[in-house]
């Protein structure tokens, strides 16, 4: 009862301070950003302090080196934290813009005008500087954001959000712009999905189990990013030299994260040619491959895919791999086990480069380039929030400009509808 | 256990169709659209017939004539309808369009291509032209749709189907692009909103209730439209001849639609000159004004406005009148009982003009003209499928492009990520 009447009370403090936060002129908002950069950078022993506090717990609970990689606050994290917030302060501001404006044939003017969303509720797991880069682009973008992190970041983003705040005190923004649950109690996130009176769209962030919790329990519209099952379609025609480079980009220049290739195509026509030496690339770097009959045919030594592996989102040095008839059977492939994330073809073939990117149903399609560019930054979005893989509101990733809807606006002298 | 199997049989049969409807030419599909226009007018005997049966039974249960006329289908309905998917035809194709484009520093190219959304479903009552409209709309925009009408429409609904479908049969379009659910038990309801896995969004149309049921028991993403409780504010500085106008286009041209003015609210400096002769206006036409105490001192002999008339949505020729302080007050007023629908200012003040266009936080706002125009075709986005009162995906009216969504592809030449 204490739980539901706290959330209860941040999220109508939410509510109320997206208002104010709506209208807030972007000078403003700059401002508050521009102080919350400098407000890390000058706490940055007490960031510290308090993430020990969280590590020392995390050691403790024995959680994995990996997560407790995500959880650490370093001093080069927290100038990435500061630096993150000035970037998103020289994005350009999206609210109030008109973003198209025509005229009817009784003079009306019609014009659709970008607003903020309202109040975004963030769900996510470890990583705390991802309590910083939500937080700076729902200010930047008119929305007051509530965070709710991982129970073992919970001093860390405590502190964080103590500081984001004093930052907007200081600019008369009102705190609650800019709120972190205080609580790590697990039913805060049923509280929460529950509250559609006050929250207007929940971004999750974190693993599949995650997701589909919030998804499935939310009564409030969900932005989901389920995983990356991300292919990368060699043509028959492709430029061999480039396809690998672009194949061994995709694998492993960070194969932790969601825009990385798990299931490579090939052409059957190439395979031979192509994938002997893309193999020993592979190998000198750790990767381990699961191949399709026709693959171990070339290369007899590696392991035997089941079609569980064309599911799988490995997110680790492993690789499946099909040997296909045509660029149908690519897409077919696509279609049938692909998450809707991420997917390349290499090709030097006019006509089927476009067939590629109409008919792959994916949130980023791409053509001779890595499945690494889907990425806010990368695209041109300047920061995200999340990749979106349904087609709802968003698809792909989100950047400031996913974060307002439009209003029609309409000047008029007199009109009246006959 | 039968409903259970048949509605998940159809989703599935949509959600297969969608994947061919998504890809199909803008040729095709106006083909379709006028092949469908011309089965309405050939089979108007046989759409008649069906819905006399209707008729027959709505009389037996002694729903209310408005409900009966809204049920009928009469040779010039058909013409309607049939006219209206070959306006369909005519508006420019959202599926493929690169709405924007630009350009990386390494060389990638980078745009957003317009997608369909996949399967749509649509929960509307008794007019049996949504079936149509809303066909051609999903058609047009490469979607599947499955529709889900009122009982009382369900021989009419059914007959319209199997027409449109013939027409889809002619063009070699899989026939289950536009399915009716053929039958009116009320569990088909609750079978629908469960198949997330199937279906991308529902669409309700109707009264309140309905829209509240769909988006409380959905799991599938709501495009919602609750009420339109929408205002026309006079300011001190409006020509109150034009506001004269527009306030009894906004009230009386067609009462019983959602963007028909339901509060008028006044200027104290003008409130006087303004609303006697308002007053003789709207008395011809037989509109009930319910006001605040300082209207009453103006209006002696109308009824007393209650807070609750603050929220009403009359529907009918009746109006709530309050006389305000300032546009601050006017703007407050819409904030605290508005339903972000549609809101007009009247007013010849630049400033006072932008003011309300800025801050007021609904779907269509208004300078100088009426509320009636919170409609698709009255801004240009040609046909509506609905308005959305809810800002996530659309806010407004929503059109063919609405019905969409963007992907983003990219062209390269051999990008990898740094």
């Amino acid at each position: 009862m204490k739980i539901k009447k706290l959330i209860l009370n941040m999220a109508m403090e939410a509510k109320k301070a997206a208002k104010t936060v709506a209208t807030l002129s972007t000078d403003i908002k700059n401002g508050a950003l521009l102080n919350m950069s400098q407000g890390l950078i000058e706490n940055s022993q007490v960031i510290k302090r308090e993430n020990a506090k969280d590590l020392k717990e995390a050691k403790k609970k024995g959680l994995s080196p990996a997560m407790i990689d995500r959880l650490s606050i370093t001093d080069s994290t927290i100038k990435g934290m500061a630096d993150g917030l000035i970037e998103v302060a020289q994005l350009p501001d999206p609210v109030g813009t008109i973003i198209k404006m025509w005229k009817r044939p009784n003079g009306l003017l019609v014009g659709r005008m970008r607003i903020p969303l309202g109040v975004i509720g963030m769900i996510y797991e470890a990583r705390p500087n991802v309590t910083v880069d939500a937080a700076g682009l729902c200010l930047k973008s008119g929305n007051s954001i509530i965070l709710r992190g991982g129970s073992e970041a919970i001093h860390s983003n405590r502190i964080l959000a103590h500081i984001l705040q004093e930052a907007l005190k200081d600019k008369g923004i009102p705190t609650s712009a800019i709120q972190v649950v205080p609580i790590t109690e697990r039913e805060v996130v049923g509280e929460l999905l529950a509250l559609d009176e006050y929250i207007d769209v929940i971004i999750p962030r974190g693993g599949e189990g995650l997701i589909r919790f919030v998804a499935e329990n939310s009564k409030i519209p969900v932005l989901k990013h389920f995983k990356g099952v991300c292919h990368v379609y060699v043509d028959k025609t492709a430029d061999l030299k480039m396809a690998e480079k672009i194949c061994l980009n995709a694998k492993v220049q960070r194969p932790g994260v969601c825009n990385a290739m798990e299931t490579l195509l090939v052409h059957r026509e190439i395979a031979e040619t192509f994938l002997k030496p893309m193999w020993e690339s592979f190998k000198k770097v750790g990767v381990e491959l699961r191949g399709c009959s026709k693959t171990r045919k070339i290369l007899p030594n590696i392991k035997k895919a089941t079609k569980q592996d064309w599911y799988e989102e490995y997110l680790d040095l492993i690789l499946a791999v099909r040997v296909v008839k045509d660029i149908n059977e690519a897409i077919l492939h696509i279609s049938q086990y692909g998450s809707s994330h991420t997917d390349a073809i290499v090709t030097s073939d006019y006509d089927r480069a476009l067939k590629f990117l109409k008919e792959v149903d994916s949130s980023v399609v791409l053509v001779n380039a890595s499945t690494r560019f889907n990425d806010g930054n990368q695209l041109g979005l300047g920061a995200e929030i999340g990749i979106s893989t349904s087609k709802l509101h968003a698809f792909g990733p989100m950047g400031l400009e996913e974060l307002t809807s439009t209003k029609f606006v309409v000047f008029g002298n007199g009109q009246i509808r006959k």
